[in-house]
């Protein structure tokens, strides 16, 4: 039977239809502005992919924190978005049953159900992107926490003296080991002299150097761009220590832009996590491995949520 | 029926007997040195409270990296124990079924079962004393991780360029908000002339200064000793704040030897948490309690992994 997923970002929503697993049909439209807009707009794309009273269910991965009764109460990239009740309004435009949850906790279920993480019943998925996301299984099912916030993990400080992040906190993990993270330590490393040909890509301004500039340098085998890709991977591997120190999980999963980088980026992650986790001789190696359904990974899991033989379902 | 719950510490062995969950006989010993001679003492001591073939079964909290079968990995408070399969060893001595699990784990389902934490099924002990140990209960269970080495919470960095750590790391989170992490405050305070009454219960000495000597001017009275509790409570927050963006839990529970200092140190606590959880303001308040079982909540929390009706037995 046919289920849908939605992934609402802040720029774009995409819908999937899957079928056995599969995705069998999807669809984008670009995010409105406005609840109001934003509700039809996740109807009409749910719809579009054939959501109706005789599928199974929708459900919507929404950026920010969703409680356990699908309302939206806090979502920093969705301007003018409070306390909005998305599982209702949408039951009420679709006339079937809607889950709402976190749009990360979507797609680590999404990458346990059909990417990366299938195997895997304590693993986490990390999105390193503009900023850090984050979704938790554990002991196979879905960790959500008392009202649905669990997984915001990129907001764990890690440096109290670090640079100011948008939440209000200094230091955030997602300060150091993101896209903008990157691009400062490239910063750094252009002032200081030990990035010409990254420096060269920015046509030669250190404060036009940005994390793309890394990564192409890297691709093209330059040492001083691994360098600073080494550099990320430590920050990545000290928010991952923290984790696994916290949770024992067999696998992180990392997905996001910067894992475009490829192994470039994960062998230092993973050189850099094997020094910084306690008692890690005395562990079962942690395998860290990229995210295999890319930008479809939400929308995926969002379907998943209707997965039968766990419940998942919201309380 | 009897249930028995062990807990071994570094220095002492406390067993308890369980029956309709009150502690009806204990006794405890000290903590010998090698392998044969601690499995000895662990099942003597389990036997001086009733521990025996008609007994539902022996539970035992122990300290370092225990594996989900009630083998000891890593202890490091135990000289010369390495890889000992204490829950094999505990069952040949005693004749009934042992379970094994970590002692912060334990402390956490004692409190859970029995303690502060009752009522809550997402919440996480912290116990605050030369270091910090930690056990999390998510949706009603113990969150074991797959090894069985979830909660090594004092072990989260929290600023890169801080403190050596006996664990290799530095700047982990029991560098600061632990009796240790309160002594570096204290000294510092000292030098710098911020806690003349503190200096006084030290002789004098800034280098003499300890946590117990901020608690005891504190206690009556002394500002300056105040001011510097408050700074140990931010540490405390910050740790607080990056596991409740993790886990979303209800409630906290704090335990160990610094929070006999009680709310003069569980206010400046609450306060800074409050400034530190991202989005705190669209969240229910989390609640930040001491727990209430004393020395009793390891041993208590072993015994409890018999309690029926939830599955918590190691995999």
């Amino acid at each position: 039977m046919r289920t849908v997923g939605v992934d609402l970002g802040g720029t774009k929503c995409l819908a999937v239809a899957l079928e056995g697993g599969t995705v069998v049909d999807e669809c984008r439209v670009q995010t409105p502005v406005g609840e109001t807009a934003l509700l039809d707009a996740l109807a009409d794309v749910a719809t579009s992919v054939g959501a109706g009273p005789d599928v199974l269910g929708v459900g919507v991965g929404v950026p920010g924190l969703v409680d356990r009764g699908g309302v939206l109460r806090f979502a920093p990239n969705l301007p003018g978005v409070v306390d909005l009740d998305i599982k209702a309004e949408l039951e009420l435009r679709l006339g079937g049953q809607v889950r709402v949850d976190n749009d990360a906790t979507c797609a680590a279920w999404g990458e346990r159900q059909a990417g990366a993480a299938q195997g895997y019943d304590d693993v986490i998925l990390v999105t390193l992107g503009t900023g850090i996301g984050g979704g938790i299984v554990a002991g196979g099912a879905l960790l959500r926490g008392a009202n649905g916030f669990a997984g915001e993990i990129g907001h764990m400080v890690v440096d109290p003296d670090g640079p100011d992040c948008p939440c209000g906190q200094r230091g955030c993990w997602e300060r150091f080991a993101s896209g903008s993270g990157l691009g400062r330590l490239a910063q750094q490393a252009a002032a200081e002299g030990r990035a010409a040909q990254v420096l060269a890509l920015a046509g030669g301004d250190p404060a036009r150097v940005r994390g793309e500039h890394v990564t192409a340098a890297a691709a093209e085998g330059d040492l001083e761009a691994h360098a600073v890709l080494a550099q990320l991977g430590w920050w990545v591997a000290l928010g991952l220590a923290n984790l696994a120190n916290v949770f024992d999980p067999q696998a992180f999963v990392l997905g996001g832009g910067l894992v475009e980088a490829g192994e470039l980026l994960l062998d230092p992650v993973r050189a850099a996590f094997g020094q910084l986790l306690t008692g890690a001789s005395h562990r079962p190696a942690v395998a860290i491995v990229p995210a295999t359904l890319g930008e479809h990974a939400g929308a995926i899991g969002a379907a998943c949520l209707f997965d039968i033989g766990r419940e998942i379902a919201p309380a």
